[in-house]
């Protein structure tokens, strides 16, 4: 099992939303288990949980650990391929769930008494943006090369992949990458009305 | 159990670093267990699993679940916190901590071919940065309120957060922001000798 696995495939991200299907990584992130010692743990049908299983194995977040013979026929064992997921988006990924996941977040900050535009316009312009911010960042290549770095953990890796993205970035390319931050900054902040104050709930004594 | 949580503790952190330890919260993700359950589960002594739960109840990553009537004892049924602990480092953390992971970063650039300097001025500049950065951040009662939004997975959380950062900082730190990763990028530059060529190893066809 790896520590952390960059997954670039959106309906893998998907899968995750159902909540057997996010027990049943977990449970193989402590141990390989077959499909029936799952389904005993979750008091879910076997059947239930070799669907589940099947569809993580072809989304990559789950493999096959071992085989067993027992008497005449094979166990098979499963185990998480990470113990950190990181989904990326934007690149690749499709248009449409971008566009939702935009349009969610904006709306999210009404929540937060933010009062923010979520129309057709802004949610173009902010996944561009995002998109061509994807293209300076560091390639799947990198990423892998990082991942396969000795003597370091999840959050070390993190730190060298930041320093990375800074240093592997030409002058130009960085400069670019500040204006990008800019310009969504800008597009945000044009699609407020009102004063950008939130409300915080029972606010805690620092 | 919530989506995710924001952990400020550096030592919460670095009992994570522990298998065992990590193993008991991916079990209590999946399900809520006693210690001789879990010690089943893993092969672990009960004596050994309680000694863990003491210490990831005391810095909040698990919590009691429940307590039932067994008899004449009481069984306590435990549960992870969060699905995600969003470990969060710079501020509050001890300066010990942050000078160690600035410094294995740097030194595993080695292993990618990029030779930079790790020595302490480089180090206590890049923390002093780092620090001034997190104090542009959003605020821990912000993020609170995020973490309480209705509707939203932890994803759609991540994309609010990253908004309501750009929409809550004034121009003036805006501007100081992006300065900072200016500042942060030359530091890092200046720290490297040679060309500046990551060496990935069995490139994979785009």
């Amino acid at each position: 099992m790896r520590t952390f696995k960059f997954v670039r495939d959106p309906n893998a991200f998907e899968l995750m939303a159902d909540d057997t299907r996010r027990r049943v990584i977990y449970l193989l992130r402590a141990k390989e288990m077959t499909v029936s010692q799952i389904a005993s743990e979750l008091q879910k049908t076997p059947q239930g949980i070799y669907h589940h299983i099947r569809k993580l194995l072809d989304a990559g977040l789950v493999e096959v650990a071992k085989e067993e013979r027992v008497d005449h026929f094979i166990e098979t064992y499963y185990r998480a391929t990470a113990e950190v997921f990181e989904f990326i988006h934007g690149e690749g990924g499709s248009e449409k769930y971008g566009e939702q996941r935009t349009r969610e977040a904006l709306q999210a900050l009404k929540q937060l008494g933010i009062d923010a535009r979520a129309d057709d316009e802004i949610i173009e312009r902010l996944l561009k943006i995002s998109k061509q911010m994807n293209e300076l960042a560091l390639t799947p290549e990198m990423e892998e090369r990082i991942q396969s770095l000795e003597g370091l953990d999840f959050i070390g890796k993190k730190h060298v992949a930041d320093y990375l993205n800074l240093l592997t970035m030409s002058d130009k390319q960085f400069e670019e990458w500040l204006n990008f931050e800019r310009t969504r900054r800008n597009l945000l902040k044009s699609a407020v009305s009102g004063p950008i104050q939130v409300q915080v709930q029972n606010p805690k004594p620092k």
